[in-house]
């Protein structure tokens, strides 16, 4: 068998009925999630470019775009995918580099709701496009990650795979679907240099070109039989190195959606194990700013070398200093999307709190990175008193994993512009997604109403 | 300057005014040749797949499909790039191993239809087209060529170019439009073991791809603004070695389209100067088969080694056979689209003036190549006269170029489909592009009747 063919058998023979009930509970928290920052990122400047570049090519009324009405299938999938990696809180996975959420999501969704099939297809569909593009991820990281955007080259294969299995194609059209997905893979890291847009038309064309290669397949278009390990394919292309065994080790019998990390906190990922340890020491010792005489913080070196910054001047600088971080957590308790403001930013008890936190190396935790992102804080208090507390892994990943509620809670933040009507029954809905017989009475019409209410 | 403002800058200061008059008659003909190619492959499998997943998806009647009827522009790039690769006609520039003409032509044409352009603003954004990708062609030629398909990958850029001018972009607006074009440029030649579709894909993505990343700009998108020679760019990325002078020297000063190869014959490549002198000695002699004792074919190996088939079974094979393609040449004093047919295969008269056909290497001709395909034809006759002839490039090399004459010729076959007056409409209306107040007239309604009428 091809890897082409192992990946085509797998997509064709996992059913919904095969998936784990911790794979379900989680595919679900990630389509709640997704949907999350596909909310929070609609309305800004490239998002609403490419949607009046989709509104004026025009197309069937078929999937629900983010930014209100429906377009076509490929269309909203373009649309959708850019719209929810924008706000930079989606779902990432260490082992592949990718931010899966924000290339298969929106072609299964798009896909699910023209076709009228159930949440459990969704969830299906969901799992099994991690799961592809995960391991391809896999396969070439680290060597492919240095040009390329793994999130669009591998993630346009798991697009294409979730695409693939909600629209019922065997094993050959599915191994042909891929064919198609890989000939089209891209995405340079070159912008980044200009921090120019390409961040978002990289996931939305991505899940647009897998739902085209899923497309074409049903009708018979033909594609390589050895995308992935052939002589001029996208292995040796791509990569310098990588390994193939990534990809059909246990497939089908692990699923690696459940190794997904989860961003709780709106600011940089070195700065999350601290803003845990500040949020449970807050919580634990109901703290008060006034009994705070001192915060150290110890943590790896990186984390200092990128978020080390006592004076931050715009609310996206403040998302990278560890002391700003550090302080909004003690005082909010929290650190969401609508928690780093400017009324935030130049609040006197925070800024007054961050000149008593002192920042340094601690030589454990600065040895276990990067398996570990882990952090120290340490608290001395007016009455004398020090309270303090240790973790490896921030919040949200695997081996440290959110709660339910927290992950609702964030949801609700990334969501407020929806009236809270609708927050909650999008909560509702996907949290029982299994229960929902038809996709479509889930995204389009609650969805639809609600834009309609807030334009 | 950075190499992509470099381009932007030709892109945007190149008018129809500086272009040299064999440079507007040669743009001419390619558009001619290019929509040969279009008409001839419309109906074929690949395309009609591309065109019903279009007509699924839906669109605004912006831009004329050669398939029939309208879509939005974006896909209309894509169904008529996809058309016009097929039956491996199209023109081809031997120093960046492009076809242009399928890749830049169905995006300026979409565009300009849509936009209400002049036939000169199309000939202007078709030159700009073909140059920009064949520069950006020559510099990573050959290393890129080894994995990726330069049509695709480069063709994306020229069709960028192409729509980007058409569009009025400013210098600002077209840097970003290649870097949206170069983060998307993909097509892996692995399909090319199965010989899969991911022929025709490629070029209707890539043109397509280069409308959307010309759309975008327009509406303030931003890209990489050094997408080609950044340390993450299209250069380091996607080719071992490259050369960057390729794409400024003389840029502006002289135009690489009229270094373009048109294909005559509708066989492999290797056949063809063989076939030309064959075709020239019967007319040139009025030779009747029944005169011809001996035909000896000298020229280099790589010829041999791909086109000596004394046996060809099939019409595709025929097309790859020296010895087939030399007798029927002799027979028919043409060999164009319709001349390779199941009764040409068959025909006895063919079939014995090929066992007649002796084929070999000659030295001379064998070291010239690649830069010369020569070919050497001895023909002994009947009454003992010898006659001979040899030629160093094949016809439609810029270095033998075709007359005007048989490239209408050649268009003729390739359009055999349409009525015997849109076939002479199209010829005159692209034989005088240049006083066409607006390419919508000639593309748009000509052509609607002319599909209503053969479906």
């Amino acid at each position: 068998m091809t890897l082409s063919q192992s990946l085509a058998s797998f997509i064709v023979n996992t059913k919904f009925e095969d998936l784990p009930q911790d794979v379900v509970d989680f595919a679900k928290i990630c389509i709640l999630d997704w949907m999350g920052s596909a909310v929070a990122g609609k309305d800004l400047q490239p998002i609403k470019i490419i949607d009046d570049f989709v509104r004026d090519m025009g197309g069937a009324q078929q999937a629900t775009l983010v930014t209100g009405g429906k377009s076509s299938v490929a269309q909203a999938a373009f649309v959708n995918g850019a719209a929810s990696h924008i706000v930079e809180l989606d779902d990432i996975h260490r082992g592949s580099i990718i931010h899966a959420g924000t290339v298969v999501i929106p072609a299964a969704l798009a896909v699910a709701e023209w076709k009228n099939k159930s949440g459990r297809d969704l969830i299906e569909a969901v799992a099994i496009g991690y799961e592809v593009c995960y391991r391809i991820g896999e396969a070439v990281t680290p060597s492919h990650y240095y040009y390329w955007h793994n999130t669009a080259t591998c993630g346009t294969f798991g697009a294409a795979a979730a695409a693939a299995k909600l629209l019922d194609l065997n094993t050959e059209q599915i191994m042909h679907t891929l064919g198609s997905a890989g000939t089209q893979a891209s995405g340079l890291w070159e912008f980044i240099e200009d921090g120019a847009m390409s961040k978002q038309l990289h996931p939305g064309k991505a899940t647009m070109n897998g739902v085209i290669s899923a497309l074409l397949s049903k009708r018979g278009f033909t594609g390589a039989s050895q995308i992935l390990e052939g002589r001029r394919g996208f292995f040796e292309a791509m990569s310098k190195q990588y390994d193939p065994t990534k990809i059909t080790n246990q497939l089908g019998e692990i699923f690696k959606i459940i190794e997904n990390s989860f961003k709780i906190h709106a600011s940089c990922r070195h700065t999350h194990a601290t803003m845990d340890l500040a949020i449970d020491l807050s919580n634990e010792h109901d703290l008060k700013v006034e009994d705070i005489e001192e915060v150290t913080v110890q943590t790896y070196q990186v984390a200092l070398d990128i978020t080390d910054n006592a004076q931050p001047n715009t609310v996206y600088a403040s998302k990278f200093s560890l002391q700003f971080c550090t302080a909004l957590a003690l005082v909010k308790r929290q650190g969401g999307l609508l928690d780093f403001t400017e009324e935030s930013l130049h609040d006197p008890v925070i800024r007054g709190l961050m000149e008593k936190v002192k920042v340094g190396v601690e030589p454990s935790i600065h040895e276990a990175y990067p398996e570990k992102w882990g952090s120290s804080l340490q608290i001395q208090l007016a009455n004398g008193e020090i309270v303090q507390k240790q973790s490896e892994y921030p919040k949200g990943d695997p081996e440290n994993p959110p709660t339910k509620g927290e992950m609702v809670a964030k949801f609700k933040q990334l969501a407020s512009k929806l009236p809270e009507k609708q927050i909650q029954n999008y909560i509702n809905d996907i949290l029982h997604l299994e229960e929902l017989p038809n996709v479509k009475t889930f995204f389009t019409i609650q969805h639809q109403n609600s834009f309609t209410i807030i334009k």
